[in-house]
């Protein structure tokens, strides 16, 4: 009984629910969270604000917003079962692995036991991501067990003291916050829309957090930042990179970090970051990634009218501000994590177990033979 | 700009891909594993055949099935770094938290590194679910580090025996059997949605695999014979269920183990597991929780026309079978992961990104204000 297929491959364009948190490209090119534009948010906002907005669809107040923080720092320590696990994941493992391990890991020590909770349990996730990629990180590289805990006064801050440990510049920390404020949430991307899934069987929420974890992890989802690092630090200088990227344009290689699904004319979140790309150049007084980064641009558009996304100028912000290319989807993670957190919450808040159908091409109905007979 | 839904709640009867795997209630009752009749392979097939045909779409030669076993037998045995995580879970963890941990455990620690392996990487996760579950299970419960390797014929037989720590009778064997073969696969239901949205970014397929576990996990979708366990438990008798199902009908309580999404007038794989329910009652000498079962069933069709699913008969089978209740849905995961992974590898094969859209429900516009205005 072999039907023709009725479907739309990839459900694209295929409205799979409602969502108060999120538009993208509605006017072809625009972002907003809870009705905030982005770049709005990125200029103005700590990641903080954002994800208590995304949370509870309101920007904090002063008082709101310190009790937030208050209760993020209190969990940031990650319990002592947890460093032994992560002691026992291996040097050579992939750092989304470690996520993902992490994340259920923490879901097993303290558990979610009711949706009452959920909002303790956001809290303790985006309070240590940062410790769970760090801790293991030092043990494995630099055979070192850090303190998880700190009185760092953001999450940005906390991450990049517990990388580099010491305290950042505030240009760094103003950096990260802008990024961790744009990789926040993103509508029903592959990762949110498989945590959505996961949620709406009414399991727990480091369960679907995991599965956007291993979802993100995909190269064709998470990993187009650490895929842009390559390509322009495989460049000398912008010469270089007009020579090689028409090279590889010609023998038609994929070019990471240019284009979008959703986007036709630019990424809103691009223009923010290739702001900052260029501040902490300056800043480190190297501005030969940034400018290859430019040429780079250029000919993406001369050539294909492609324009760079996120992903794209993100690579030599995070290199030059010492974080390990490695490290860029992970940081990706403890960001994303408050729009899948609100993404569940909202799934719960008006649930139906989402079950679609398939269309059948496989054999016709088979008796089974006996193994002798085969 | 609050736009009117045209999304139909949890996709149901949207169509999201194309599947050689199954048919799910084609003829209005029916299910089918690559044409195959579930209650022919039930009867005929062990799980190792039905898992074979379910990653290479045909049923395997004399020869084929003897390599799969031995490829299944040499994986058995946990690494001693997965065993040492496994003791760092705590007893009062749900046991599907440590399936989930423990497959993202396992694939951290052996990685697919390229989908050529992938067909390995099955192997692996069919071979050491069974250890997953029973090393932790007798560490905290027992105090006990049990061996992981084992001769047994078949993972029925390995999951039994390393549970009971003694050789299975020959009938409990093939029960577990037939139970692995119902539950091994059923289209495009939530946990393998997950997996196939998951693997849509090509991400490795342990990632896939902990995403699909920590979505069968949730009590819509998984965990329906641990509650037809509590019911049936709870009555003392035939003539107690009768009265008591009647009161719980009556307070509109939740009836947990009839009625199907899909199905509906009878669910094809209760009629098998029922005869399997009736045989393990008759062996160990007490049809009681058999009776009790029945009764129920009568009486849910009498005043509701509801029939049993899959996981009603499951419960007296596995509770006479010496499975304590937690562990009912672990074995649903080491059966399905033969039909999560299948999914993988069509998802694979013949792949787009799975981002569907959302109908915007949320604020219009709204200009940031900063935080002392608030």
């Amino acid at each position: 009984m072999v039907q023709k297929s009725t479907s739309t491959a990839g459900l694209r364009g295929q409205v799979a629910g409602e969502t108060a948190l999120c538009t993208v490209g509605v006017t072809g090119s625009g972002l907003t969270y809870c009705g905030y534009d982005v770049s709005d948010l990125a200029a103005n906002a700590t990641f903080e604000e954002v994800a208590y907005l995304l949370q509870f669809g309101q920007l904090p107040s002063q008082d709101e917003l310190d009790r937030f923080h208050q209760a993020l720092k209190a969990q940031r320590a990650l319990p002592q079962a947890l460093c032994e696990i992560l002691e026992r994941i291996p040097k050579s493992a992939h750092p989304m692995d470690v996520m993902r391990t992490g994340c259920s890991a923490l879901g097993v020590l303290q558990q979610e036991n009711d949706f009452s909770e959920q909002d303790d349990h956001i809290i303790n996730m985006l309070a240590k991501f940062p410790a769970i990629m760090t801790y293991w990180y030092h043990f494995h590289f630099n055979g070192k067990k850090i303190e998880t805990g700190s009185n760092a006064d953001s999450i940005a801050e906390h991450f990049l003291e517990l990388l580099t440990q010491s305290s950042p510049s505030e240009l760094h920390v103003q950096a990260l916050q802008a990024s961790l404020i744009l990789y926040a949430e993103h509508e029903f991307n592959a990762s949110t829309f498989a945590a959505r899934v996961a949620a709406s069987t009414l399991t727990d929420i480091y369960s679907a957090v995991t599965a956007a974890i291993g979802t993100l992890r995909g190269p064709l989802h998470g990993g187009a930042n650490e895929a842009a690092m390559a390509l322009i630090s495989s460049f000398n200088d912008p010469a270089d990179a007009e020579q090689g990227l028409m090279a590889m344009l010609s023998a038609k290689d994929k070019i990471m970090g240019f284009g979008h699904a959703v986007y036709r004319t630019s990424d809103p979140r691009s223009i923010v970051i290739k702001e900052w790309a260029k501040r902490i150049g300056e800043e480190v007084g190297n501005m030969n990634l940034y400018n290859i980064s430019e040429q780079c641009e250029k000919v993406m558009w001369r050539e294909k009218e492609l324009f760079p996304n996120a992903d794209f100028y993100h690579a030599s912000t995070y290199h030059h501000m010492g974080i390990p290319t490695d490290l860029f989807t992970p940081i990706f993670v403890m960001s994303r994590v408050s729009g899948w957190a609100a993404h569940i919450k909202e799934q719960r808040a008006n649930n139906r177990i989402i079950r679609p159908s398939a269309d059948y091409i496989g054999e016709e109905p088979r008796v089974y033979t006996p193994i002798t007979d085969r």
